[in-house]
């Protein structure tokens, strides 16, 4: 059996692997693709000909469907969206800016577009702008976020009583029990970003991938919320950005102080105590680095599992 | 079929209705027992002879086990369990303290314990303390919540892990959908707090639970984090509050600002302008007030519904 999810892009498992910047190169999204999911090509850290070669090995390195990802605030914007209409790109995924702008363009080039969302107001926004499906995304995601803080367990019922197109659940899933309350919720299909950086096949720095499974709960926290809320595991980085909140200091001193290339520096250099480290709460629930296939298989199990137990609830 | 929170507290369906300041006296508690689910007398905001006359009054309603939620930060903590013990009382839901003080002495008085936690670190101190069940409450809920700030979807599943006794899922739940969710991310057992707000039992002043079901997505949001992080609707003294913060106000300024009672003013007075209107994310999902036998048929209902709907899925 199908959700609209799985038959929208022609995928096997509503599973989708969120883009990520400097984790989900192409190496990530074919090895989900070929695991029956859907991989996405995280554009947000890749210049428009480095995507160019990411698209291009993708297309080596699966025959299934796949995607990529763009935040639409992204400086670059129009030669990545000419590079994903050049390289004939059929999923695009966009988070981080007005859906209005770009929908019309893609839509135009046969693309299927899929806003990111956290708030009913965005997601019947996104939906006015003719996107195919959205992604509601909740507050204990990883990176970057939404000023609201509405969490996946209350956003996505709220988010379905007033949709009608396909919904997908982000933030806090990384698991196949996961999988399955977002759907009793109202998702269509999932998407997973942090269970998916702790994979053989995810770009970022193993040290980072070893700070990811040792995250217990409370290990990430939301933080930069006057510029642009992102959350973050407590490394030292962190906490002498908490030392200076304690100063009450102006915006200007919060960008100097977080400076250039953090994300890259942790995340992709693996530098554990200067770098910024983007991870979802969900985290504490995952304790090994594993192939994705194997990611996949178990998820798919465990949801098997969890809904034949629910099954026998009865009152 | 029954559930390990079922067969603890000897009722019909295993939902809670979480006890609250203001809001849950006898009415309230003796009508969700009434029903079916677990009341509970909110002792926060009763001093000792009031607590007694509640209990006592619950006692005349129903014939059905209730409980009475005391936070353990009371004041007048000791003539409250005292009071308790007194009026034989067999459930006791504690909260915001450490569960070891008193855990011993309820024992000891042959009631049940539940203590209510945020983390799993306190969810293993709670069980060793002797508890018999834990609540775990998410960064959704409405009113006093911790600093850890971690959700609902993401706590549950890591709490499961850890421990080995009944666990009850507080904060975003109002609907059979989310209670499902709940226990698929390892629940056996729903609290919930904002639905019972909008019930007609509910001592709140008919203009809270105006403003409780006028609630949308995004207008609550947690606050007096530097006193004891509360989520609040966001009224005109939320309002207030904000701009106060722009100042860097002290904690001082801050405990002045806040004043003495101002719960009692918005939650139980009905001023919706000066008062403090403590609700949770899942508001945005309430629309009406109702009696609550008709709450609880339509979630148990809407629980066997979507366990029907996802029972058919299948990939």
């Amino acid at each position: 059996m199908k959700t609209s999810v799985t038959q929208l892009f022609d995928i096997k498992y509503p599973i989708i692997q969120g883009g990520m910047i400097w984790i989900s190169g192409y190496k990530l999204a074919a090895a989900v693709s070929n695991a029956g999911g859907l991989g996405l090509i995280g554009a947000g850290s890749m210049y428009p000909e480095i995507l160019r070669e990411h698209i291009q090995k993708a297309k080596k390195h699966t025959n299934k469907p796949f995607g990529v990802n763009v935040p639409l605030l992204y400086p670059n914007i129009e030669e990545i969206m000419q590079v994903i209409a050049d390289e004939k790109v059929k999923i695009v995924f966009t988070s981080a800016g007005n859906p209005k702008t770009w929908t019309p363009f893609l839509k135009e080039n046969g693309i299927c577009v899929v806003h990111v969302i956290s708030s009913v107001k965005f997601a019947l926004k996104a939906q006015d702008a003719g996107v195919d499906a959205i992604v509601a995304e909740g507050f204990e995601s990883g990176g970057h976020n939404s000023r609201e803080e509405t969490t996946t367990f209350t956003l996505l019922p709220m988010v379905k009583e007033k949709i009608n197109i396909p919904l997908i659940a982000a933030g806090g899933i990384a698991s196949g029990r996961g999988m399955l309350a977002a759907m009793v919720l109202g998702a269509d299909g999932v998407q997973m970003g942090s269970r998916f950086v702790a994979s053989l096949e995810a770009s970022a720095h193993s040290n980072f991938k070893q700070a990811v499974v040792a995250v217990q709960d409370g290990d990430t926290f939301l933080t930069f919320k006057e510029l642009a809320p992102v959350r973050l595991i407590k490394n030292p980085f962190f906490n002498k950005l908490q030392e200076l909140y304690q100063t009450n200091p102006s915006k200007e001193q919060l960008i100097d102080f977080l400076g250039r290339a953090r994300a890259k520096k942790g995340m992709f250099e693996g530098d554990l105590i200067e770098g910024e480290l983007e991870i979802g709460q969900i985290a504490g629930l995952i304790h090994k680095v594993k192939p994705v296939k194997e990611i996949i298989t178990e998820i798919m199990d465990d949801f098997k599992k969890v809904k034949q137990e629910v099954g026998d609830l009865n009152f």
